[in-house]
């Protein structure tokens, strides 16, 4: 029951593509991820997950469009279907996710940036 | 699956302790709450209750203290514990939360800021 400050916590790794949990609320957790370029198609057949993007400009491909989503936005990809979040021109983005602890960041694909679970921060 | 400016969302509504759903994820809503002043104190007893800061400064009271929660903070109330959200100094205090749908803003007391639900904007 303390406070979490978002940014102290970004400040705790540096690695892309690597999830941290901050908190959990019910059977639901909270992780932040830095993101950088493209990460890999995939959906989760029985999870919705809400991205909130702290920083930068989110890219978040479905299969017949793309979303712009800045600093300030959210965006809720609902189960089933497929997306691929991605950043353009290089730049990091940093988003804090709202999901269910049983959700895998790749979804239905095992890829070598797969994590089963995240560390907690 | 539209980009949510949680700014823009706060724009189309005034009233204080009046909380708007902006997104659901799976059972649980994200819904934003302008506060001021004091609330009551309750307590949900089969829900945690998420809350971030996004604008002003709150001061969630416990029974035994009280945590300064800063904008770009985030403080998980867990189930059964009692808490009044508070602001201080006349400042209007604009919070993102993430709860159950089924979670009931004044938890186990009905009083007369209680709502049923809460409109969808």
């Amino acid at each position: 029951m303390k406070p979490i400050n978002i940014s102290e916590k970004f400040g705790k790794f540096s690695e892309q593509w690597s999830p941290r949990q901050i908190a959990q609320v019910d059977n639901m957790q909270v992780i932040l991820a830095r993101l950088q370029g493209e990460f890999v198609w995939h959906k989760h057949d029985k999870e919705d997950e809400l991205f909130q993007v702290v920083e930068g400009t989110l890219y978040m491909q479905f299969r017949d469009r793309t979303e712009v989503v800045n600093a300030g936005e959210i965006i809720v990809v609902p189960k089933g279907v497929e997306h691929n979040p991605t950043t353009k021109d290089g730049e990091e983005v940093l988003v804090l996710l709202f999901e269910k602890l049983s959700t895998a960041h790749t979804g239905n694909v095992v890829h070598e940036r797969t994590k089963s679970e995240y560390p907690k921060i």
